[in-house]
Formats: C-alpha cells, structure tokens, sequence
C-alpha cells in the first residue's frame, strides 16, 4: 500500500526527533548540560532572525533560517563532527550526504528534493544565503565558548592561533561586522 | 553608555538560551526524557516548514516559522502552562505579556517592536497565520501522545472527551484536514 504525502511527512517529522538526543561539544551558557542540536538549530535560527543586518550580502532571511533549521539533521545518522576534531573531512562529507538523502527521502518527492537542495546549499557555501549561514554556525559556539570563559577552548587546548584559523574566514566570509567583533573578545580571551 | 544595536541583540540572544531549560509536559518520541522548549520550537518550525500545504487558509508560511520560533520565549520568565493544568488563564496571560514585554525590549526598539507584535499576533489566534501556528502547537504534542502511546493523557488521566475538547477547536480551526487525521488517531487510541 503506498503511503499518502500526509503519512511520509508524519514519518519525517517523526524520525528528526532524534535529533534532540545528538549531544555536541557545547555546553549551555548556564554550563548545566551540554547543547543538542535540536536546540542548537532552534537558537541559529533565532541568530538569522536577529542578526540578518549583518550578513555579507544580500540575503533571504528566510531562506537562511530554513537552511539553519534543518542543516543538522544529517548528525541524526551520523553524529556531530566537532570543530577541534581530527576527523577525516572526505568520509564526514560523503556520510552526511547520504545521510541527507535517506531523510529528505522520507518526505514526497518535489518536497524532498526541494529541501535536499537547500541542505545542499548550505554545505556548498556558495551562494550569500549559505555563506552567512555558515557563518552564524561558528559564530554561535565561539560566543558560547566566550561567555562561558574557554568552554571546547579549554577542554580541547585550543590556541589563539587555532581559534582565529577554524572560525575566523568563515565567520569573516558570511558576517564581516561580527568577526570584528569576535577579533575583540578572542584577543581579550586569550590576553593577546 | 548607551549599547550598540550588536550588543542588545547579543544580549537577547544570550537571555533566550535559557528556554533550553524550560522543561515541558511531553517527552521525547524515544521517551529517554521530556522535552524542553527551546527543541519543541525548533520542531514546530519544522512542523510549519514541511506542512504549510495543510492551513485552513492562504498563509505566509515564514511568517508562521519566525512566530513559533520565538512563540515560547515567555517560559523563559513564567515556565510553561501544560495543556491538562487548572491554572488561571487570566493571570497566565498577564505575566506572559509582561515577560514579552521584557525580553523584546532587550532589542533594538524597531526590531523588538516588530517581534513583539508578531508574538502578539500568534496569542490572538486572529489572522491565518496565528491561527496554523496555533494548530500546530497543539497538533505536535497530541502526535507525541499517539506516538508513544498516551503519554500525557495517562499521566494527568486525561479523557476521550477532554483530548477532543482541548485540541480539536485550535486544531481544526488552524488545519482542518490535520484534525481529520488526529480524529482517527484519538479514537483508535481510546478505543472508542
Ligand atoms: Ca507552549
């Protein structure tokens, strides 16, 4: 029996709840837990919505806040890869992608495909849109971390140098008003 | 002396983290735990993302997106009103305006304004929009309760008639066609 669009969304929606059981390195700025990406996608899309004045470009804040909403869903098959990890990038990037398949594949076709593409755009960093997605997603930990005095900088023995090398051109490239403000508080974090 | 624009919203986007610990009713479709509400947003706006075909009217369906993202951000100040509870309606409303009002002028005034009457917007349950949104913030947790066979009717020992008094009217109002769904569900499920 085939199932109706209804039902293949239901299963969709009903599958990302998974998603608020992917633990990341994060923690929350009150230090009670670490952050799940449910929650973590929720609070970038809160970033999109308040911060859009600062993007590289000319950029949809809606399409932004779509792609936030559903970029991670991937570590729902695959994890959270964090970024002071020494993870092979080639396999992370082919097992999020068919990740992205097998659950934008849940849905009916056109819309399956239509959101396989924005994930896709986001991954590519192309366009304005994602690029200034992608950087309110490093934009956001690195707050974390400063708001919480180190946070993963301390856990993960972190440098000044390696701060500015994994978050500064993406954040620069997509939000170039925020990483100057981000060049303040790193340099004031590490007493530069 | 005076704050940047960039730093009231900093300041809002930090003070929001805290719905992360604003535990609600429901619990997760696994059951490790319950939900909290900065999650449930993010799955609501996943809800108005992949069903948006499914409003009782013509509606703009970023619109609904940035309403349910920020429509919880209240709990933050007075915690969330379960569906089955006896609380006062009138004090509930009251105190949530109040928190509305706090935690919206923590913004730039023309930003906070203008999310604040989008929040407005979503209690009165007036406009198209509103009215799906508020469909779907009860059709979510209803599905939780049908997905894990009772959950929060079991545990406040809610009946066949009270569920379709405290969801139907809002769900079907908002997305008549998913009310015809959720009958079925609600029927098997109480074996009536
Ligand atoms: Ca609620």
């Amino acid at each position: 029996m085939q199932s109706t669009a209804l039902e293949k969304q239901l299963a969709f929606l009903r599958e990302i709840d998974r998603l608020k059981t992917v633990v990341r390195q994060s923690s929350l700025l009150d230090k009670s837990r670490k952050e799940n990406s449910a929650e973590h996608s929720w609070h970038l899309a809160m970033y999109a919505l308040i911060l859009s004045e600062y993007a590289c470009g000319p950029i949809n804040k809606n399409r932004v806040i779509q792609m936030l909403l559903l970029h991670d869903i991937v570590e729902i098959d695959v994890g959270d890869f964090p970024i002071h990890s020494e993870s092979s990038n080639e396999s992370q990037t082919e097992q999020e992608s068919r990740a992205a398949e097998r659950l934008f594949g849940l849905l009916p076709q056109q819309q399956g495909n239509e959101l396989l593409g924005l994930w896709q755009e986001f991954e590519r960093a192309e366009t304005d849109d994602a690029k200034f997605a992608k950087a309110l997603d490093r934009f956001q930990p690195l707050l974390v971390n400063v708001f919480t005095g180190g946070g993963t900088w301390i856990e993960s023995s972190v440098s000044f140098e390696q701060v500015f090398s994994r978050y500064g051109p993406i954040i620069k490239r997509g939000a170039p008003l925020l990483w100057a403000v981000c060049e303040q508080w790193v340099t004031r974090h590490f007493g530069e």
